[in-house]
This record gives structure tokens, sequence and C-alpha cells, in this order.
């Protein structure tokens, strides 16, 4: 038994220090790895599957809108990079430079995208014509870069896996609901794949994007009440259509210029899949997103029959879920661990007197509920079970949110709920980023959104005091 | 009809300037833009949709042999680079340097991966310890980056998307199987899906990879009679494990070093797909590759009852093909030739009459063959159509490149094909570098390999007349 605890124990729980416990996870689960180049972190192929899953999955999700994917340099000439004022402001600080090239110096340097909004741009001008040319609906899968002075795996790196989407319209009212509509996109990826309930919201001009006119937001809850932005999508009205020139000509033989929204996902997204359902023992994985769903492990595996009933039901399994067997030299119980660490939804156990009794053991990783089960009708009820969990986990996730989301009216009611419960708080504003600025500076709570979802609680800015415009969702945040 | 003729006469005929037909339709066929970043490119959705398709069924064939997707950093620290001499050597003139990040001029600068070996290595010196971490068979999707003087789309730009595999092992004899089992990968792959077949050999020593110890390659013959390389493996045997110290403890509680191998594959073969199928009409797309395999294409759409029947075979023909139906306003003439320039592999039309028949008109892009079909066997047909069209690509391919293959047994016959003949040319060689170097200069040919299937053509090199070690395939290669 010792052996069984020292994969456990190897994390701090979560109670004690949740920062070191997420860290311990991301680690033994093997997700992450560290390389020697500051702030860039390696995924592992358990980390890097999970992202596959949410590639394919949110990927097919963007076509059935129509979107089609593309590759763009990952350089952008720093002459690009400043063609829109409020863009470069926003980003320049934090890129990369690239001076020399085949043992020269550049004439021009070149940033490595923190995002692309410029390289889409250009290409827009160059290959929008006419209204019949329109909309262009591009999205690409790729790397970006963003020189980060603290790092934290998923949460914030130098370098991170993402998709941008980016696309313009002939009308600004098509351009509004694409960048409603990639939101929504998001937003049930992230309840109905990964079982994170998600708020939806406009950010204050003081969180936009660099050169938006309106960003939308999902804000995710995790457990230790902290918020976590979780994907954003921009409406850019024609703001970078004029920058760039990008015009075409119309039904009326006038030429007009785009409207244009952009719309982003990333690795980020992983972290909160760790902090919102993972708990002493490791990850857990909604069975949606998990690479793999069910683990098979042979009991007395070297009693004779046991290895061959565990790789029968495996393929027996394989027609309809992602399995594996653990037929590891392992004992059963250091196999339990590891299969709890990595976050497997179920596990089945299968041993000499399961066999006898043509049945197998099945455990939610979640509640760790064992189910014996007949292996008559495995398939059946593996499939329940994995959908219960599935429900159960985003029940379970919109519950503890829902617990941990507060209301204050006034400002000492606001800062004791940022002092005490960590949480969503939900306060009324005026609108004046002052008040965002001096909650910050007193709390370290942030504006995550203006909710769709408004609610009157009162007449009154929570800071100052002055009539209130506003519901906002506030909280500290990653 | 002028405007059915514009599209086809955009574009060059590869009779009179082969390199200008295939620019044309690169750019015709919208599988590329240029960008402002000097040697960089944008992939439209044209041709990222084939790259999407090729990397599908191309990871699921390395998965089969039990390989995992990993994702490792952009950058490379100049000290990491360094620690393979053969390697740095290699590489350090064409790299990228990154010097100044988040406003500050950087202590190390950082290279821009060409290549990742170094990481890897990294990598595996970490968490390889015992002979139970072994094989670690891992691979990425990313772009590299090797600063290039003269740039062709798809064949070579500054930046471009791939994938390397990296695997270590335990025995040098499993490590040369893993790099002889992914040529193979390769070269059925190539084959299989892409209708294109391969020489596979090994590189001569002075065409090897830096650092490798054996190269082995897959080199297709493209329509012009010039050599492709088209995917290479290499085995490192241990020189990368002592440069970066990745020991593991044997069985024998000894510690050995691990065995080595790396394999990758470009967008590079997109451009093979062109310069093997395509004509003067455009592209040609084997349908196992072909984004979209099936055009419908409505002939008179405004007559009543026309786009309904073609909307209505889209939907039937989409459960086992990928189809579009072309419902534009632009003529008839137009849509057909657009659908060859993009290389569809078959167009469907379907008219007034052809509803009234019960039929629709079948035209097969490669052949331009018209087939008239039932719609009551529409997928019967189709089916039977894309696979004799793959088939006899593949066919085509090989028939053109066997009569492009020529033998020759002194230089004067040497350099007499080189000049006068386009295509492979077998001769004996010494072994000698000095010979490799002599043929270059003189002929600007290159030994592209030297074939697994070896003959005895003579007993003397084609260059020195010094007594003839081994077969090689010489040939002008993109």
């Amino acid at each position: 038994m010792a052996q069984e605890k020292k994969l456990v124990e190897a994390i701090t729980s979560m109670e004690e220090d949740f920062a070191q416990w997420y860290t311990d996870v991301v680690k033994k689960a093997e997700l992450i790895e560290y390389s020697s180049v500051k702030g860039c972190m390696i995924l592992r192929p358990n980390g890097y599957a999970i992202w596959e899953n949410i590639q394919k999955q949110l990927d097919a999700r963007f076509k059935e809108t129509g979107v089609e994917n593309v590759y763009m340099p990952m350089f952008i000439p720093e002459s690009l990079l400043q063609k829109e004022k409020d863009h470069v402001e926003g980003f320049a600080p934090e890129v990369a430079w690239v001076t020399y090239g085949g043992g020269q110096e550049l004439t021009e340097r070149l940033c490595v995208r923190p995002t692309s909004e410029t390289l889409f741009c250009e290409l827009y001008s160059t290959i929008v014509q006419s209204y019949r040319d329109l909309p262009k609906l591009y999205n690409q899968w790729c790397s970006v870069v963003r020189w980060e002075k603290t790092t934290r795996p998923f949460l914030r790196s130098t370098e991170f896996l993402w998709q941008e989407g980016h696309t313009v319209h002939v009308t600004a009212e098509e351009a509004e609901e694409r960048t409603e509509q990639m939101l929504n996109v998001y937003a049930d990826f992230c309840e109905e794949v990964l079982a994170i309930p998600m708020i939806k919201g406009r950010k204050t001009d003081k969180e936009k994007f660099a050169g938006a006119e309106a960003t939308y937001t999902i804000e995710a809850l995790m457990h230790d009440g902290k918020a976590l932005q979780s994907g954003t999508s921009h409406n850019f009205g024609d703001g970078f259509a004029k920058a760039f020139g990008i015009q075409y000509t119309d039904k009326d033989n006038q030429l007009k210029y785009v409207h244009q929204t952009s719309w982003g996902m990333s690795t980020r997204i992983i972290g909160a899949i760790i902090m919102v359902h993972g708990d002493n023992s490791g990850l857990v994985l909604p069975p949606k997103i998990a690479p793999v769903q069910v683990m098979v492990i042979p009991i007395a595996q070297h009693k004779e029959g046991v290895l061959e009933k565990a790789y029968e039901l495996r393929d027996r399994l394989a027609v309809d879920f992602r399995v594996k067997v653990d037929d590891t030299d392992k004992s059963p119980g250091w196999k339990f661990s590891e299969q709890e660490m990595r976050g497997i939804p179920v596990r089945v156990e299968i041993g000499p007197k399961d066999i006898e009794a043509n049945q197998a053991v099945v455990v939610r990783r979640d509640t760790r509920e064992k189910i014996v089960v007949s292996l008559d009708e495995l398939e059946t009820k593996l499939s329940e079970i994995l959908t219960l969990m599935q429900r159960e986990m985003l029940e379970r996730a919109r519950a503890h949110r829902d617990a941990h989301t507060y209301t204050a009216v006034n400002y000492e009611e606001f800062k004791d709920a940022v002092a005490n419960k960590p949480g969503f708080i939900k306060a009324m504003w005026c609108g004046e980023e002052a008040c965002e600025l001096k909650i910050k500076e007193d709390t370290t709570a942030t504006s995550r959104c203006m909710p769709f979802t408004q609610e009157r609680l009162s007449e009154h800015c929570v800071c100052c005091g002055k009539p209130a415009k506003t519901l906002v969702y506030w909280g500290k945040a990653y």
C-alpha cells in the first residue's frame, strides 16, 4: 500500500495551497513539462491530447457556421503592426522581435505574432473587392507569443496555442451578429463538452481588446473562487478597415469599408478544466473531452485468462469509447491512482472472481462510486454512467459557482466580499473608469464583465455612489 | 463563352513555361497568397484544406504505430542549439534570431526553431530514466523557420508547416526499425492517398541530415522531369543522446544511452501533388485528399426545381462524399472552369432535361470523361468513378515516372541524359563525395538516393570510372 500512496501524496491538497495543488496536478498528471526557454512550456502527450480533442470539437462547431481555416505567417513587419494605433499600443510592449535572419541584420525587424489582426487585414485588403467576396470567415489554429514576466502552466505563458477567427462583413449588423454568435459557440462548447458553466457579457472599455469597439467574454469561476476569462469575441466596427483600406464595391457601385470581428480561445481553457473539476487525487476530465474515457485495469493479471479478458473488453469497448488497458507490471493500486491522477472518467476493474461472475467493477472518477456491471450489458451501462457523469459535473460546477456568487450594494459589503468570500461579486457600476481603478487598487478585484442578463441591484454605483448604469460581475481573476 | 475562357487563359501552359504554370495554378486555384513578410506565404482555405486532410490521414497512420503528439516551444536558446556540433553547423546559417522581448534586449538570443531535435533531446534527458520509460514515440505538428534567399510557394519558404517525429529507443536495432517504418508510412501514404509513387532509398553522406547517422528519403518525379524530396527519416544512433546526456537504467542496472530517430513531412508535398497531377486547366486532386470531391453544378438554375434538385443531390451525396453545390450567379461554363482550376475530382451537372430523364452528367476532372448516370444509382457510380480515378492517377504518375527514368553507364551518357532527358538517371557510383561534387558542378544534377532496390548496371562509377559501390538515382531537383 505504501507504493499506492506515493502518487497522491506527491500533490499538495487544494485546501492547503491551491496554487501548489494546481502546479502539482499539472506536473504529476504529465500534462506539462518546463523547458529551458523562459516562460515556454512543453505540452506532453496527456496535455496535448486534451487540446487535440478541444480543437476537433470546436473546429467542427466553427465549420458548421461556415468558417474556413487558413494559415498566416508567424512574423509581422514592424510597419504593419503599427498601422492601427490602439492595437500597436496594446501589444508592442509585450512582443518578441526578430532582428537577425540568415546571418544578417534585418532592415526591418519582425515581431513574432502576439495576435494576427494586422496580417488578416492585409490579406483582406488584397482579396476583398466586391460585395460578392463577403463575408470572409477565416480562422487559424496556431501559437502566439506575448512576453510575460510571471508565467503559470496553461494560464499564462510566453508562447501559447490558440485559435483566432477573423471575419469581414458587409454590414455593421452582420458583424455584430457574428461577434455574438461566436461567443455563443464558445459558451455552448464549454457547457456541453467541458462541463463548465459560463457568464456571458461585455467587457468594460478599460478591459476590452486593443483596437476593438466591443469585446464580449465568457467568464468561469474556478474552485478557489477566482475568475478565469475563457474566451473573447471582438467587434472592430470599421476601425481596422479604415486603417488598412479594406474596401469593397457594393451593389450600388459605391466603395465601402467592411465591418470586422475576431474571436479566440486558447490552451488557457485547459487550466479551467483542471481548476473547475480537479480534486485532491488529481485531474477529473469530463467524459466528452477525455482522451481516454475508460481504463481497463486487470486484477491479478498473472492469473490465467485475466489479461486476455482485459484485452477482449478493450476491443469490445473500443467500438463506442476511447479505451485503453493498463497492462504494465505495476500493482493494481498504483494503476488506480495513476488513472485517478490523469482524470480518466471511469476505470473497469476485471479480475478472476469478476470473470467467474461474468461481471466487472466500474468506478467513477468524480464520485468514486463503484458499480458492479454484468459483462453482457457493459457498453450500455458505461454509456449511461459517462452521460450521467458529464451532466453531474456540469451541475456541480454550476452549483459551486452559484454558491460563490455574491451581491454587494455598498462599498463596505463589496470590500468585505472580496476579502472574505472568494467568488463572483455582482454590483452596480456608474460606468466611470475611475471606479474600476479604485476598486482594483483597494481590493485587487477587477470587472469581469457586464453580463447580458442584467439585474438592478440598486440605483447607485457600489464604489462612488453616483447613479448606476449597469450591473457588473467583479472578482479576483487569473 | 468569353467569360469561361478567362480563367484558363489566366494560366500559362506547362509546355510553354512550367515554373510560371506552377505559380499561376497556385495563385488562381487560390491555394496561396503572398504576404508582406519576405519569403512567408499565406495558406488560403483551398490550400489549407488540403493540408488539413493530409494531417488527418497521416496523423491516423502515425497513431496506429503508437505515436503520441506533443507541442514544444518555438524558441531554442542559442546554447541549446549548439550542443550537437554537426547539427548547429547545419542549421545556424539559416535561422532567425529573437534578440528583444518585452521591451528588453535578451541576455541570450533565441532562435526560431528550424527543427526541434535539440528541444526533444532536452525533454527526453529529463523524462527518460528507466528502460520502462522507453520507447518514447513523440510527434508534433507545427511551423518551422529557415531563412531562404529564393522562395517558391510550398516548395521553399521561410516559414513552412510540417510534422516532426522524434523517438528514443533502447536498442540500435529498434531505432533502425522505426526509421524504416516511418519512411514506409510516408511512402504508403503518398502512393495510397496522394497517388504519387515514390523511390525509397538512403541519402549519401553529403545529402544526409545534419547530425544523422543515416537519412532515408522518398523521392518523387514531377511532370517536368525534376525530382522532389518528399519526406525524410533519420537514424541518429546515440550521437544526440551523448551530446544531451539521454541515459536510462537498463534491466541489468547499467546506465546506457538511448538510440534516436526523427522524421518529417511538410507542406512541400502539396507542391508535389500540383506538379505530378496538374494540367493546363489547373489543379487535379486525387479523390482521397480532395477537400471537395464532388461539385454539384446546376444548369439553368433559374428554372423551377433545378436548384432544389441540386440541393437534394448535395444532401444525399453528403452521406458518402465531401460535396458542395455551386449556386452562385455565375454561368455554368465559368463554374466548370473554376471546378477544374481547383482540381475537384468530379462535377455533377444537373439541369431541367436531366431532371426529366432522372439522370445527371458526371464529369471526371482528370480525363474529362462525361458519364451519364441514373439518379437512382448516383452514389454507387460516383464511388466507382472516384475509386477508378484514384487508381488511374497513380498508374499515370507511375507510367510517367518510369518513362522518364534513364540509365547511364558512362559520363557521356550521363551528361547527355541530364541535358536532354528530364527525369531520374540511374547510374553507378564509387561512393566518393568528389564525384557527387563534380557531377553537380558539371550538370547541376544531384544524388537523390541510393535506392533500397539495388541494381548492378556496371562495375564502374559513372563519373570517375573507379570500382562502383552502389546504384544511385540522380536528377535535377526542386
